[in-house]
């Protein structure tokens, strides 16, 4: 199914507060650092509105083409939260209470707190296996290759570490980042030859402002950390011959 | 072509840089808020390599499905530009220099200045339509429904109040936020009730933490300032009723 040797994911953020502007999404950034790290690469990203049909569309078509798929919000018990059925319906499986979430949550709030809103929260997929949550108890799940986390930044993060033994990866992604006093048009050739002679390295160059001046960040991403060598010493022949000043960011 | 009434929009964001999780994307917010503005809802925001055949792809795809689509990335003067050459592929145009682009940074820069690197970014597809930049010079462009901006935040944020003529849009989308001092699981159910009974407004429901304390937003989108006002009221009624503490964000 999957062609490339490469892992590879895609993350699917739920929220329509994300399509209207009002809330900057970065669970995309701790969730592709994170899979970086154990040797996964994001390959694709979307953000879609709260519609079941949508949901299901779009949970089918990624889970076909990736190794493993992300997604982020809707899993609270507000009625604007439906990941967990759009994601039962994907894999045709009865959305129902997990007794397992159950026992957690029953366990995590005192007698008489745990309403009915909160226990929209242990409804999910038919044998869901969960993730836990060290933040605020109730936990996200997963079915086959697709992990369904919340959409609170905070919260997120704090239930990365428990799925790295259910995430196979390759070797992790390596970046090295050298940053320069000078901008793009000035290196675009050099830059260019660098590239050309690394060609299974990726090299991105980012313009920057930094108090009030201009600089170009230049980062290399490989799996190997000798081409990175081999790249860097490259680009330091060119940024020492244009005598460009090398900063700090 | 488009069977919505409602003016929709996608947002393609090309860039590695956000896939690695290096950077966090802010492009999305600013459009969003100021395409609600002037009436244009964002139904799906993609973010995808810098690979030449996913962005045809992409572009082609999204261009049919929605009234405008919003590319941000990819049209500096380094290697891994490659939005201009790719949106050419994508309509069929041939990828040459644009005579205005090319006489506005001829004046733009010094006698000797401009040189191949920047000469690069006035390539583009024949006939494109410029998008003006007032901060750093080198303009977008746009064909037919599809503009195409840059990747640096402030450079785009200061080339949006140009396009506004070019975008036909529907009703601004208007949006009222109430905080709360209460958490989701005390009021889902009560706001499942007004959102059964407010069936045509969008009511999100977003959990916060300021000062250490937690809160919802229950944040009403609608055209219709009058169904706000209704559905606010519908609101306030078991806000007061449960003596939930309104607060400021």
């Amino acid at each position: 199914m999957i062609k490339s040797t490469k892992v590879k994911a895609a993350i699917l953020i739920i929220g329509n507060e994300i399509l209207s502007g009002r809330t900057k999404d970065t669970n995309t950034s701790s969730i592709a650092l994170w899979l970086n790290s154990i040797g996964v690469k994001v390959n694709e990203v979307r953000v879609i509105p709260d519609i079941e049909t949508t949901i299901v569309e779009t949970v089918n078509l990624l889970r076909k083409v990736n190794d493993y798929v992300f997604t982020t919000g809707g899993i609270g018990p507000t009625h604007d939260d439906i990941t967990a059925q759009s994601i039962s319906k994907a894999f045709n499986l009865e959305y129902e209470m997990h007794n397992e979430a159950f026992k957690i949550l029953e366990a995590y709030y005192k007698v008489g707190e745990f309403n009915d809103g909160r226990q929209k929260m242990v409804w999910m997929p038919k044998n869901a296996n969960l993730i836990l949550n060290p933040t605020s108890g109730a936990p996200g799940f997963n079915v086959e290759n697709v992990f369904c986390l919340p959409g609170v930044p905070s919260i997120l993060k704090s239930m990365l570490g428990g799925l790295k033994n259910k995430i196979v990866g390759g070797k992790p992604i390596l970046s090295h980042t050298i940053s320069l006093r000078t901008i793009e048009s000035e290196i675009a050739k050099s830059l260019s030859d660098v590239q050309d002679n690394n060609k299974d390295l990726e090299i991105g160059s980012y313009p920057f402002f930094q108090a009030g001046k201009l600089g170009v960040s230049i980062v290399l991403r490989s799996e190997d950390q000798s081409k990175i060598n081999k790249c860097s010493k490259e680009l330091l022949d060119f940024i020492n011959e244009k005598k460009i000043e090398i900063v700090d960011r």
